[in-house]
């Protein structure tokens, strides 16, 4: 594969992040790398002004990244990048259905399972535009790290790895390195789940319990996360790695992430409603927090974690409650 | 064992909150905890202010905390706790052989291995003090969350759980929780491997990586932990756990971990030698890495970042040589 042409679809923080450091990959192969986002007016911004400023400020985009809004501007690519939230991917796949060329790669980079159906993001891609081969990039990356060329890390997962290596050498900057696997379930759940998980996380900060405490979770929510991934097909060195402890540590650390940020509002006392309506971009865990529950109900897994973030965003219990419920499960063996 | 006499030998930070949980979980029994420090002025300092203002500010010690310099006032303790850095261990233990009675529970809490001998903490119990029965209590707890009542989970390992129970039953109190275990291999190279990796991460928050890199750098590190624990007896279990990946979590993240701060410190551009001679406490990772890089090479177990923080704590490499060698290992598979 000489010189891909890459396409981003979504130009929110991550993939215009994403679309830049493609851009500097393909420099030496004189490709362009399109981004492409639903408003005509916002593309045309961004190719004024070379930055997108409502999503990543100050950053310079490089010349060869081209903002469209026609989808069949990326009927070329060899490589198409989809950073979208999870729950619009079914339609923005159906929008680029007709477009996107057979045997292109597609890379999925939304985190989460589809409500309703709880679709892994490949399935969705397997419906609605089977002809392409499916990829998975995710991994510990806030996009403000990525495009400032701070060192960064993540995974890239494909049916198999001769599939994967092109990708990732079509994408990798030396401060962006994508480590290949063939794990496209175990790289889904990790990022799935983590958002949950970093609800909880971002929970305990709210409520000012204690940097100790918040490591306890995280060592629970990894128990949780391998117990989910178990039953969903993923391995446990996938869920040990990148994609599966190191995004999950990432987002149950920082308030650089929307989940994280979601759940100390709500630790602090916000409704999560109020919260929802008032932010940009998404909290991916909001939606798949009730997808995870009920296929742990399912599967008779015990996740006391995560069935009490959607308690609680259901409103089915507050905040304190769920706390000392937790905090009350008998003193027994830890396993 | 009814109304257990507890004593904890070492009157820093973690010793001192650990006379207070225990001593809070016994008042129901009518014990005192006897807190066991060196100096005998500074014995009469604590029993006299009902603080312990040199290493834990702040904290009004409850009554039944009871201060001594005299080793054999310990001689009828059930249980006895050992809070003194790890590489003390062996020689304190040699002071209080002939004091504890034989059966005691001894409860090591020093987070290391031995340098020269790489022993475990409970094989210098093993050599020093036979009769005495071993246990171990580690996990993610900075002494000031525990004495501030915020809510912490540790892990507490012995031979059996039968002789764990009574004893974890005798230290918790509601906020400060102990899970039993039987793994005290897997205990012990959680708590001694994550302080050497705390220095790595230190290090990264110190040249200011970024976020996203630094919880790549604890996903990487897990694997590490996980290679060392195998050929150390630890189980899969004990290390994705409280004691193992909470401990590493915790470590890794905060500026209150000793070790991290000492990281972060050479990550600004200060010599270890300076750092350690001033600084109040003990850094424990700083004399286990060597240990434990030798470990690895003797089993031919690739652990390049806590051999890199070996080198860079031997002199053997710089900081900005090592992140270079980190980050230019070869793209690849990420298992």
């Amino acid at each position: 594969m000489l010189s891909p042409s890459v396409g981003v679809i979504g130009a929110g923080a991550w993939g215009t992040a994403l679309a830049q450091v493609a851009a500097k990959s393909q420099v030496a192969a004189g490709s362009s790398v399109w981004l492409w986002c639903r408003d005509p007016m916002a593309a045309a911004e961004i190719n004024r002004s070379r930055t997108n400023d409502a999503r990543l400020p100050d950053v310079r985009l490089v010349p060869n990244v081209v903002a469209t809004s026609e989808p069949s501007a990326l009927a070329a690519c060899d490589i198409v990048l989809i950073a979208t939230p999870a729950q619009t991917v079914r339609q923005v796949l159906k929008q680029f259905s007709s477009v996107l060329r057979p045997g292109a790669r597609v890379v999925i980079t939304a985190k989460g399972l589809e409500r309703g159906t709880a679709a892994f993001m490949t399935g969705i891609l397997a419906d609605e535009c089977p002809s392409c081969e499916p990829l998975v990039l995710s991994g510990p990356s806030f996009a403000d790290d990525v495009v400032r060329g701070l060192p960064t890390a993540v995974t890239l997962a494909a049916q198999s790895m001769e599939i994967a290596h092109p990708v990732a050498a079509a994408l990798s900057i030396p401060t962006f390195r994508l480590y290949v696997s063939d794990d496209l379930a175990g790289v889904q759940v990790g990022g799935a789940v983590k958002n949950v998980l970093a609800i909880a996380c971002g929970i305990v900060a709210g409520r000012k319990l204690g940097e100790s405490a918040r490591a306890a979770l995280i060592a629970r929510s990894f128990a949780e996360l391998n117990r989910i991934g178990r039953v969903l097909g993923a391995r446990g060195e996938t869920l040990g790695g990148l994609s599966g402890l190191g995004d999950l540590v990432l987002s149950c650390s920082s308030a650089q992430s929307r989940n994280f940020r979601l759940g100390q509002a709500m630790g602090e006392g916000r409704s999560p409603g109020e919260i929802l309506g008032s932010q940009r971009g998404t909290s991916e865990g909001a939606y798949t927090a009730s997808v995870v529950d009920t296929i742990a109900t399912k599967h008779a897994i015990e996740v006391p974690i995560i069935s009490a973030v959607r308690a609680i965003l259901d409103g089915d219990c507050t905040i304190d409650e769920a706390i000392e419920q937790l905090l009350q499960r008998p003193l027994k063996s830890e396993i």
